[in-house]
Order: structure tokens, then sequence, then C-alpha cells
């Protein structure tokens, strides 16, 4: 049973005070049932992902459904961390294949800028319980990524340039993306010069906290033929995993393992071999500038150690063999954590229905890849799209 | 693909200040494995639900995955207000329906006793969102309950002593399975004395917070033959369905009109038309006793408005032509959320294998059917399980 995307949307990212929840959800739904040309009758199941920082909406779905249209149609709400909007399209994907839906809808939504910035991070430590690691030495999200940063640097020699060219570029992009969360350029020097906010990780180095939504409709390919759409993007293959929170219990600091374990999966049952020749276009979990140089590795785009130089090469700008977070990524784009998944789907079908606009990539392959992770890595899910 | 269970595990329910969420999610999952035989190295994805009231995990699925021994597998938390445990079984038996995953548990849990009464109410009624509803008139579940209870009562002449029959055959049940939150019997009398929370409904018509566990072991039916397990319970059908959480947006008070879509789309899916010759053994989301009244007519049971002559009659009773709720019910069992559709497909399982005891159905059909309720039936899961 193959599953195709025929409808995706997203909407501004940034502080979206102006919005509820429910509205700023609509925002994504209308822009996707506009795209798919479809109706909220026609949608059998709404998955709602959301991780619900801010402790609010105790149930998200209901008054999302509701405000959408979906009362009366399948609900569920589905979390994983920052990797919430993957595991939304995950359901929204396992629904169809199953046969339990014909249409699926995937939205991702958060509304995060309503606490301040220290109680978010505070949240985000305590979120994953990693229990004596977070009430002993009060480690927050920074603090984890830091410590692979400084693995990274320790072992590979990775440097605090090469981390800055990752933010450099994500600035980049999302200047030229109108939903973008940043839309300013910066330099190697402004990432340099930014405040440590845990060494080696400056502010420039850390993706921000942001109010958005973004959503997908899938559909089984029988209902899209019925529908008479023959321009598809297909979901070619699925891979997870996850992996210890307790960081004491990992293997190493170097990579995540749990997108090495979700790579394989999605690779194999993709049948893909050497990913920087398969993808046009990839979308991986740069929560921090170091998450991006890990991601190349652990993805395959250069083997272990060499993200560096990678970012150094230019190779994953807009023109490079491998284009990677075209859209700004997390780090410019903003990090709504369930629209963040979602919202990869959005970029990687734009791009491969040539739709991009100033950030469109070169299609040669019509392949793309999106890298979502929770966490430190205790969730994990790759996707392999393609048109 | 046929989706089978092939082990279940619940924890004791109640008040359990003895054990942290991790610890009470293990004992259940211990059980599953061990009803398996299998390890948790088996086991492909991991499903968590959790409403999470108290606030406290913010993500419950890490602490809970880590703990159980499921770190690498691929990991999701699902929610879907009360009905979140079969929105847990929903997407364990999708995964494997779409191949995704061989073997899946579910596992529902909640600790909920940790907050005083009164504050866990509160959050129930804010936390569908219910708008003006719950801000401007302070209604929290009883509240909403008891408009159903009022509408029956004024429209069919159903009850209070109807009602109390409920709760009085839930008692009785309860008191013979060790694993549920309240083991005393209770007569018409006790239920009409206790005092009222919201007229018509009072003490003893109302579920109790309870914390609790319990796991479901899904796989498809090509591993079971490898695993060379011949007796199992499939999931023959499954349906969904919603409806707006806005009270003032219903057609109607006297039943739940999710329950009837859910209802309709599994009966479809599995053939069945006359649903009382059809099941041994029926488990429905009794939160208030008039939630059970209203289950039996939107279930087919009997017609609309004959649920409390249903009740009455004895039928539902051990030894009655369809046994509902034998373990107790959630009224006397107990209701710690997410644990409650699990714990519906625990009871099915144990009674369809004929390991139920003292309170053993007698197996003609070897079908069970499951209803679970999220809200005020803005979510509803209707499946039906056959050995």
């Amino acid at each position: 049973m193959r599953v195709g995307i025929i409808g995706v949307g997203c909407s501004k990212f940034g502080r979206r005070d102006d919005v509820t929840i429910q509205e700023l959800s609509y925002e994504a739904v209308k822009e996707a049932l506009d795209d798919a040309g479809l109706s909220r009758n026609d949608v059998d199941i709404s998955v709602v992902g959301s991780v619900n920082t801010r402790g609010y909406e105790l149930m998200p779905a209901v008054p999302v459904n509701e405000y959408c249209g979906f009362a009366g149609k399948g609900p569920i709400r589905v979390e994983a961390a920052c990797a919430t909007g993957a595991a939304a399209v995950y359901t929204a994907y396992t629904s169809i294949a199953s046969k339990m839906a014909d249409v699926a809808i995937a939205i991702g939504v958060e509304k995060m800028t309503e606490v301040d910035t220290a109680t978010s991070l505070a949240i985000g430590g305590r979120g994953g319980n990693y229990l004596w690691e977070f009430h002993q030495y009060g480690t927050t999200f920074p603090a984890y990524y830091a410590m692979h940063a400084s693995a990274h640097m320790a072992k590979y020699g990775t440097t605090e340039e090469q981390l800055a060219k990752v933010a450099v570029k994500a600035h980049r992009n999302a200047a030229k993306n109108p939903k973008a969360h940043f839309r300013k350029e910066i330099s190697v020097e402004d990432v340099l010069n930014s405040r440590y906010i845990t060494y080696p990780l400056k502010l420039y180095d850390c993706s921000p906290i942001s109010d958005g939504s973004s959503a997908a409709i899938l559909a089984s390919e029988e209902k899209i033929r019925e529908l008479g759409i023959d321009d598809v993007v297909w979901i070619e293959s699925v891979g997870y995993a996850s992996d210890t929170s307790n960081m004491t219990r990992r293997e190493s600091f170097v990579g995540l393992k749990a997108t090495v374990l979700a790579r394989e999966m999605a690779y194999r049952r993709a049948g893909i071999e050497g990913p920087i020749k398969e993808f046009d276009i990839a979308t991986v979990h740069d929560c921090f500038t170091i998450a991006e140089i890990m991601a190349y590795e652990d993805l395959g785009f250069c083997r272990k150690g060499e993200g560096g130089r990678l970012i150094e090469s230019g190779e994953t700008d807009l023109g490079g063999k491998i284009p990677v977070n075209t859209f700004g990524g997390l780090k410019a784009k903003g990090h709504p954590l369930a629209a963040t998944g979602v919202a990869m789907v959005y970029e990687i079908v734009k791009q491969l229905r040539g739709e991009a606009r100033e950030l469109q990539v070169d299609l040669k392959n019509y392949r793309g890849l999106l890298h979502n992770v929770g966490g430190t890595g205790h969730f994990a899910y790759v996707m392999v799209l393609r048109r």
C-alpha cells in the first residue's frame, strides 16, 4: 500500500501572540486543504502532534480538532518530544497503510513563547526525565548538546568556526523564507562573538523558542487515483528508533545512535546505498549547530568525524551536492517543537514539486530525506520522500 | 494483514504511592512479556499512552520506555483523553498492520492520586477546553455527565435506581477482582444514600481517581506463526470517531454520537449485525453510571431509551446474555485514564482465553467488544476481538 502526500501547509513561525493554538493550527490546515483541493469532510482521521510545553491545553487535540472542523473524524494526539511532528506523520502514514483511513491529516502545533526562555529550557531539561542528571546538575538542553559538541571537537578537531557556519547557512536560507522566525543574515563573526550559553555553544548556535504550526495531508494510492491527482510526493520509507535518555548510558557522545538505527531502517526499506547521490534535498534536526554536523555523519553524508569539513565545503548549501535545511532549519526558521517535523515534510514537498522559489534546489533524483530527533536522541525518525 | 494479541498485563489499580510511574508501568509490561513468552528485545515499537494529568512528566514515554528496557526501540506517546488506552492499542495495531513493526507493545499508565480530587476534576474539565462552558459555569466532568443523565431521565424515564444498579453490578464484579481499586460490594441503597455530586449523580455513580497501568503485546500473523503461538485473540475490527467538545453543539444529550459512529465502523468491518448474539463479553466506558446505560443503547445492545431496563433485567450481569464490565468497570475496578482502554483489552483477552476464574463468562462465540470514550464523547474507539 503506497501512501502519498497530497497537501501541505505551514504557518508563519515566530512569536505568535496574535493567535490561539486553534487559530495557529488552522493557518496550516487551511493551506494544506487548499493545496490538496480537499474539504475537511474528505479527511478520515486527524493526528495532532503537540508537546504542549506550556501545559495549558492538557489535551490539545480537542480544541484544535474542533476549531479546524474535524469533530466527527478520528482523532488522536501523539508526542515524541521534538520528534513529535515526524511521529504525527508516522501515525497518519500507518493509519492509511493499515487501511484504517483513506485520507489522514498530520498537524504539528506549538505555542512556546508564552512562558519565558529559562522556564522553557527547564521544562525541556525536565521533560525527558533525565533523573539525577537534570536535578543534580541542572542540565538544560543547550548543556546536553554542549557535551556532544565538546566530545566532537575533542575527538575530531571540529571547530567553533565550523559550528558557526551551520548557523550562517541557516540564516542565509531563512532570510529568503517568508515564514521563517529569523530573516536576518549573520556572519561567522556574529556567531563567534555571541555570548556563550554553554561552552562551546553560543547564542547563535542554538535554535530559538518559537510558535508555529504545520500540516500534511496523506492519502492512499487508491484514493489518490480516485481523486485524479497524478503528481504526488510519495512516502517511500520510514525508519524509527530511540536511545536512552540517561546520557551516562550512551555508548558515545559524538553522534546519535538513534539516528543511525532509524537511518539504517529507512535506507534499507528504500533500497538506498549512497545517500548523497540519492537525495536532492535533506532536512535534518539542527536544534543546535553541532546537531547538524552529527546528522551529516549519522545519516551517511560523510564519514564519522568529517561533518565539520562538509559544512566548510559548501556542499550542503543551495547549489551543493546535497542541500540541507534549505528553508532555514530549526536554527533560523524556528523550532515550534511539534510543528518542526511536519514542516520538514512541507519543505521537502515544496522542493520536490519545484515550488520553493528563491530557495529551489536542482531536481535530479526527485528524492528528499527527513530527519527529526526528539530530546538528545531518545526519539529519531528518518523518512524518504519521492516524487 | 491480521494482528493478534499475544500477551497482556495489568497492575493493581488504586492509590499507588508505592511506585513511580516507571515502576507502575513495568508491573504491566513484565506480566505482558511473561504472558507472551517474549523478552523486551522482541518488541519493535513501544506505544505509551498517558494523559499525564498531574503534568509532572512532560514526556512520559521517555522515562517509561527507558525503565522498561525499550530504549533502542521505536517509541511514541499517544493521548486521546480517557480513550488514550484504546488510542495506544490503535497505534500499536496500525504499526503492525502497516508493516512498520512485527511486534508492538501498547502501554497505558497514569498516576492520578498525587493531586487532590478537586484539582483532578478541574483539570478534567479544563482538559477538553470546553471554552466558556468550563470557565463560565465551572463545569467539571460529573456535571457534564449529569446533563446526560438528566436528559435521559427526562426523555426515557430512566431512574436513579437504574443508575444505581450499574454501580452495584460493577462493585459486585470488582469484589472478585484482586486488581480492582474497590473490592467492596455495595447495595442500591448505598448508592441512593450517597451524597449528590451533581444531581442526579451521586458519589457512587462516579468512577474514582486511580493510579494504574496495563499493557498489551500485539503481533502480526506471520510473526505469531513464526513464534509457534497457535491460540491467539485477534483484533477483528476497529472503529473510531469523535464529536464536538462544546456541548452546545451536540445534537442530543441522551447518547454519544461518537460511540454510534465508531460502533458502525467497527461492526461494518467485522460484518456484525446483532451485537448481543455476537459477543460473549463487552467492556464499555462507564466513567459514570449513566455512561454505561447510554453505551448499551449506542452500541446496539438494546433500543434507544431501554438501557435502564437492560440493567434491571440482569442480562448484563455474569450469566446474562451479554456480561458487561466483568472485572468491575471504570466505576469499581478504577479509572487510571490511559490504563483503562488497555485494561479493557486485558479483560477481554483473559475472558476469551477462559482465564477469568470467578469472573469467567460462558464462551460461545469467542468474541468480545471494547468501547473506550474520551472526554464527554469527543473521542471514541470500538474494537472487536476474537479468539
